[in-house]
């Protein structure tokens, strides 16, 4: 327990200096890519296709979309998200929107980039399914109408797993959410916010929500490296809450280190359209915004909320949902005669 | 067997005079809306989004798109679709493309317009699964972002069974694929078929394809009313087929009209955008469509084709997938901490 804590103020501490109060940030209308994949128009046309394409997946129905689905708040709305077979995952799908501002990818940070996340539903079993990356090349070769749109937009019809995550991975950094109220308001549209999301705003600051969730994506990015999560430790704090949304039930980031240290550690996650991605937490244990305030400000900053300010800050979380880009559906290439469960 | 065989004779006599190959007809750019449901922006809005809306379902995780996927063909390129829960269902999705122009919808023609289509899945417990229309329109309810819209289509805020059918049905009326090479060609331009699908045109009128697959849609329209089914009777035709394929173990239209005559009789489904939708036949059993071409003489027509007759027919068929209309991708109103699975 002792250690925990110290983590615990750690983090804290070291965050200090991006939250603060007067260091609210607009969100860029774009996001940056990486020097070994330059966003181009080619390849987000390409990506668009592929994230939307369930024949990724051994049953031909589960595609990127289905579970981070951009029509909507870029996940599923559930605690656990639904892979082949009717499975169903261990921990709630994050939101793609915005993803491109995360330090690191999925709840325990396993992936550094948005293209090595795009690297693992597609052979997770209980998710895309597929028995190897093979089998997803194998089907996309079968496809002659995807052809052109690899070599557009990587110079060669080869399809590779590089390829193909590296397009989605473009596609997904231009799936940002600009414009926001919130954003509007620290643009200099003072009439932007409400009085009480004004207030909210401030008390966010004040509790200390920001020393996370700091950055124009409030997910911390400017936290030292290897620090941007929290950690989910309730029994200490409130042993009612543990056992009602059973948080210590994942070790979370640990599974990844081999480290006790990081026993219960969670990605702090974007706030950006959080009114939009019920439920909250890496399980998806709660299911209202204001019930989530209230359990984030008792377990990470010991601090028990009154109505007033929980009503204030979730008013404040309102106003950053975004505006959500237009987009075209993608026409998917056919399929001749190729047909679905993959074998 | 001799009722199966003059129904059959009646069928393909009565079908005759449409399916003359001097009446080859292009697709209309539009299709007509009954008079109790005029097609209007207001609804084909509100019907897209929530056609593409998987909390229609129990599960959150199934929509009419799920199995109906317009970025695709129209369907899910499966023999059994997969509902709430992985279960899969007994025959295979029709295309929702050009459906606009059947006269009845589901393979045993039990909705006889497109509104009365759309409120079977939603019940359905293997499909959308949600227990009662009552808890569909209760989820929608608690959607403040699709008031809005059922008040711009329907001029009034109020939800109900009627208006979700009317506005699906509205939107799925704009999903017209004109201007395929067939199109082209039947329009005066002699360039738009090669050489071998010219002779594939001309040998599916000669065989007797066309006599159920005619009109614009090649799925019968003009049959006399009742009639634009076709049985199938592979173990009086060919036993082999019947063992390889299984085609008879459903008996179709007669589990609607509690009809013997109707046993084993499917509805005649459209050939447009054929090339793209495999498998084929109401369970999906053929994988190929020279394939499926071959069965399909076999057994409605008696008729042994070879390889040559197969293979312009074949290249006739891929000449009736026609021009997708690009679509904006709905966006889907916010669920206010309303998550998934339904209860």
């Amino acid at each position: 327990m002792k250690i925990r804590s110290m983590i615990s103020v750690l983090l804290l501490t070291g965050a200090t200096a991006a939250g603060a109060a007067s260091d609210w940030q607009a969100l860029p209308d774009a996001a940056p890519s990486p020097a070994n994949n330059p966003t181009t128009g080619a390849k987000v046309f390409l990506g668009k296709m592929l994230y939307h394409d369930p024949r990724l997946s051994a049953s031909g129905t589960v595609a990127c979309a289905s579970c981070h689905n951009v029509m909507a708040g870029g996940e599923d709305n559930r605690a656990g998200s639904v892979g082949i077979r009717g499975q169903v995952g261990g921990r709630s799908a994050p939101t793609v929107w915005n993803s491109a501002f995360n330090s690191v990818q999925f709840w325990d940070g396993r992936a550094d980039s948005l293209e090595a996340q795009a690297k693992g539903p597609v052979t997770n079993p209980i998710e895309m399914g597929m028995k190897s990356w093979d089998d997803a090349i194998r089907v996309l070769n079968q496809i002659p109408g995807y052809k052109p749109s690899f070599k557009a937009a990587f110079g060669s019809e080869e399809i590779n797993q590089e390829k193909v995550v590296q397009a989605i991975a473009a596609y997904e950094r231009t799936l940002i959410t600009p414009n926001s109220p919130y954003d509007r308001y620290v643009k200099g549209d003072k009439s932007a916010l409400t009085d009480q999301q004004v207030r909210g705003m401030n008390t966010f600051a004040e509790v200390g929500c920001s020393h996370c969730h700091s950055g124009p994506a409030f997910n911390g990015p400017s936290l030292p490296q290897g620090q941007g999560f929290y950690m989910m430790f309730p029994a200490q704090q409130d042993a009612d809450i543990d056992a009602k949304y059973k948080f210590t039930a994942d070790t979370g980031r640990a599974q990844v280190t081999k480290n006790d240290a990081d026993k219960h550690m969670f990605k702090v996650p974007t706030l950006r359209n959080i009114a939009l991605t019920a439920p909250y937490f890496h399980n998806g244990a709660v299911k209202t915004l204001d019930e989530a305030v209230r359990v984030m400000a008792k377990l990470q900053l010991g601090k028990t909320l009154d109505d007033k300010q929980v009503g204030d800050i979730t008013a404040f979380l309102e106003a950053l949902s975004g505006e959500f880009p237009r987009q075209d559906m993608p026409r998917l290439p056919g399929t001749p005669g190729h047909t679905f469960p993959f074998e």
